[in-house]
């Protein structure tokens, strides 16, 4: 791909200064109109050459305004990002509708670079290229506008300015000691670069491959096609994601494997709660000494049991070693953004255990069947948790996931139960039964979600929860045996 | 204040045990209560006696409901708090209207910590003590309910107790490295204890003392104290803070002082123009590799150029070291919170400047004119910023603020011009030439603002801007000679 950026063309100062006022206009216009869109920008800029792509940066800051444009260059990571997955520092700072958010480098430059410099084999490259292509996936299905363009110099080109640079006083400061050493590997990365461009080039978020070593024709060739990409965005909403054709397929129902008339007895459930809380109490002091953090998510019917299970394992560790975050509307800063970003801001910090109270699994239960979700959004959601969680795992989280499985009968006499209840937060509503009469519609969205978002690392554990004392132990249980498994 | 929290009283197992569930009801149906609240409740759990304290934590999260509680424990800060003001790691956790933000330790034991290991002298301790004295009081001002906990232990009962548990086998692993380190400074902490205490105290923020050595009663206490004081504040909203009486004071006029006069040819400007970019352009560079961050306020009349002024700057600089902020309408999750808040999660890394193009000031300006804040409200903005600014240069960053001054004809004359431009942003609206009729409204609110504001390390500059060059090389000399100052 790099190859055919490299053109003959040219272009006279003449000709650039007679383009430059209206193109400036337009792209100010463009980015005012922005401003009321529903819609967000991810700019990508990154490049094998510096030095071109710091002048293209100048230049979008330049005939752009730099008060509407949220730049991010990602230096060394934090300490706050080395302890979470990779994608966090891109998810954290992603644009709300209405902005453009500069990305510099970022997760290209960075996928090359390590690469390059051997800290990441063939294999956990191709992982990478995955990520990215899931990532910017994401984004696209949200509606956002993801341009990317990459900045490419000849390898003889970067020789020779190098070598200029340094016999010029007036520019020699411009050029820096990383310039010399992106000198270095910068032949060495070039097939690395080729597999990254092919392997995320796609139909709806195509590559810009800019001419570095032309200046103003790669500034002409960015200005426009980023102009003509804002404008057309404005002028005409993307159509909408086809939906899958209904689907055919039939997942195994595996709610009705579940067991419903296990119980335990008082004295066993005192015995076995004393026992697993125990083994916690250590795991958990342990996971925050090595710093393996987890993640645990709970879904499941109402008056299933939730809260009281979620108890059970708070309560033998210290607070300091958990945060629970129950999920209710989101607000208004979540809601435009990507779904998925309110659940990323809250990825916990090195030997954390953060357990979701409902959790991103909304999507493909409450919004599916409520149809707060269009179809196209659902279905995709699926592949989306499955890269989610991924990053999780390979970045050494304990992911588990609990379904807590009751039958209508019980949930229908735990509803009459706690119409006697103190407890203000245990009241029951109209719309609580209600949901009842969707019962069939969540069990084969059960179904299919656990089907397709199981995975050995992050696995669906549906617990029986007719009798609460047998719900508890074997969610402790199960999360013991994860927490060892991890800490070995 | 400790002495008197050790008292005789003694409470029975039996006692405890009837008292506990009605207690415990009552904490959870507060707790619902308080979600659809309009103000947020800070809790601080701080003392002496650690292993106490933790007792008293793990109970507030098994007798209230631990997933509306944000419990933050402040370990060693991370890479990006170190880069921040102190409080900077107190403020971006700040619960929103609705939550209980539980601090442990924080602010209070960090004072007392850096006292007793004489990290900090006395005067930085009385430093501290009054922003933690305005901390409080911008919370309480704020709406929120504020209750601070202090769990104290005599020096002989910890003595004892630690003893005692290096004997039994049971409760040893509760005791670790820390507590003998406690220990061996605990006697030498009591007076800044004592000091810190007795500073902090306030009629609407007092500290409750609880005897860490007599859990059932200390456990009871804390329960009673944080429920009644729940139930209260949800009960019956405080009295608003009563304005201050409309003041007679009259503020020097500093706004008819500046020489509008003041004008630069073509040919002037170009050259310093060139010459001040030049200076900045290295100074940057400099305060990158140093570290030193710096935070720039533009206000002043609509159409005065702020926008073409941040551009003078930001053509001078690599993109990476600097990032404008416009400040607009707040979001919702701003909405909930101080509204200092959407400016401290603002606040740069090392070496980077951050540009902002409007204000915290809108609080004293456009707020207090439009009526938007109330009398109290803008009143007290005054200390708040004061505050705010301070700890931002006592962390070491460059604060300079930029009032842009015209004339009202001025003014008129560049509407009028605008309504010709091609750039929509520019375009005027009714409300602009509404906004000209409280002119004079404006020019006391700037005066007062410039008078109680302006310190030597953030000092306000009053820029003559009827001459947009004039403007642009005066803020330009200003920021490089603020800059040079910082750096050397």
């Amino acid at each position: 791909m790099l190859e055919h950026a490299i053109q003959a063309l040219k272009i006279s100062k003449e000709e650039f200064a007679a383009q430059e006022p209206g193109l400036r206009v337009d792209l100010i216009n463009a980015q005012y109109d922005l401003k009321s869109a529903d819609f967000s920008v991810v700019l990508l800029i990154a490049g094998d050459d510096r030095l071109g792509g710091n002048e293209v940066i100048q230049l979008l800051h330049e005939w752009m305004d730099a008060r509407y444009l949220e730049t991010h260059i990602f230096r060394a990571p934090s300490s706050e990002e080395l302890e979470r997955p990779r994608f966090w520092r891109y998810w954290r700072v992603l644009p709300p509708h209405g902005k453009i958010g500069v990305y510099v480098g970022a997760w290209a430059l960075n996928a090359v670079g390590e690469r390059v410099r051997g800290e990441i084999d063939g294999d956990a490259f191709a992982q990478r290229l995955a990520h990215i292509r899931q990532f910017e996936q994401d984004l696209l299905a949200d509606g956002a506008l993801v341009l990317k363009f990459w900045v490419h110099i000849p390898h003889k080109d970067l020789k020779k300015r190098l070598k200029k640079a340094k016999k010029d006083d007036d520019t020699s400061w411009r050029v820096e000691e990383i310039d010399w050493q992106v000198y270095e590997i910068h032949d060495k990365a070039m097939p690395y670069i080729e597999t990254l461009l092919e392997a995320t080039e796609t139909e709806s978020c195509p590559w810009c491959v800019l001419d570095g070593s032309n200046p103003r024709v790669r500034d002409l060739s960015f200005a426009k096609t980023l102009l003509s990409a804002l404008q057309q965005r404005l002028a005409t909403a993307p159509p909408l994601p086809s939906a899958a054709p209904e689907l055919v397929q039939e997942y195994p129902d595996a709610l009705a494997q579940v067991d419903l008339t296990q119980a335990l007895t008082k004295e066993d459930y005192a015995r076995q709660l004393e026992k697993h809380q125990a083994r916690l109490a250590k795991l958990t002091r342990r996971a925050r000494e090595d710093g393996v953090s987890s993640v645990l998510v709970f879904e499941g019917w109402d008056a299933a049991g939730k809260g009281g299970v979620i108890r059970r394992i708070t309560q033998a560790m210290a607070v300091r070693d958990y945060r629970v975050v129950p999920i209710a509307a989101p607000t208004e800063e979540e809601r435009v953004r990507h779904y998925l970003w309110r659940f990323w801001r809250q990825l916990p910090p090195a030997g954390q255990m953060l357990i979701f109270d409902r959790s991103w699994y909304g999507r493909v239960l409450v919004e599916r069947v409520e149809g707060f979700a269009r179809p196209d959004e659902w279905q995709r959601a699926y592949d989306e948790i499955v890269d989610f969680e991924s990053q999780l795992t390979e970045r050494g989280m304990v992911v588990q996931k609990f379904w807590l499985h009751i039958d209508a009968d019980e949930q229908l006499a735990r509803f009459k139960a706690r119409e006697k209840t103190p407890y203000k937060k245990y009241k029951i509503t109209d719309e609580d039964y209600r949901n009842r009469e969707r019962w069939d519609d969540y069990v084969a969205a059960v179904n299919e979600m656990v089907a397709r978002t199981s995975m050995p690392s992050a696995p669906w554990h549906l617990i029986p929860a007719n009798d609460k004392r047998q719900a508890r132990t074997q969610v402790l249980d199960a999360l013991c045996t994860a927490l060892k498994k991890a800490l070995n």
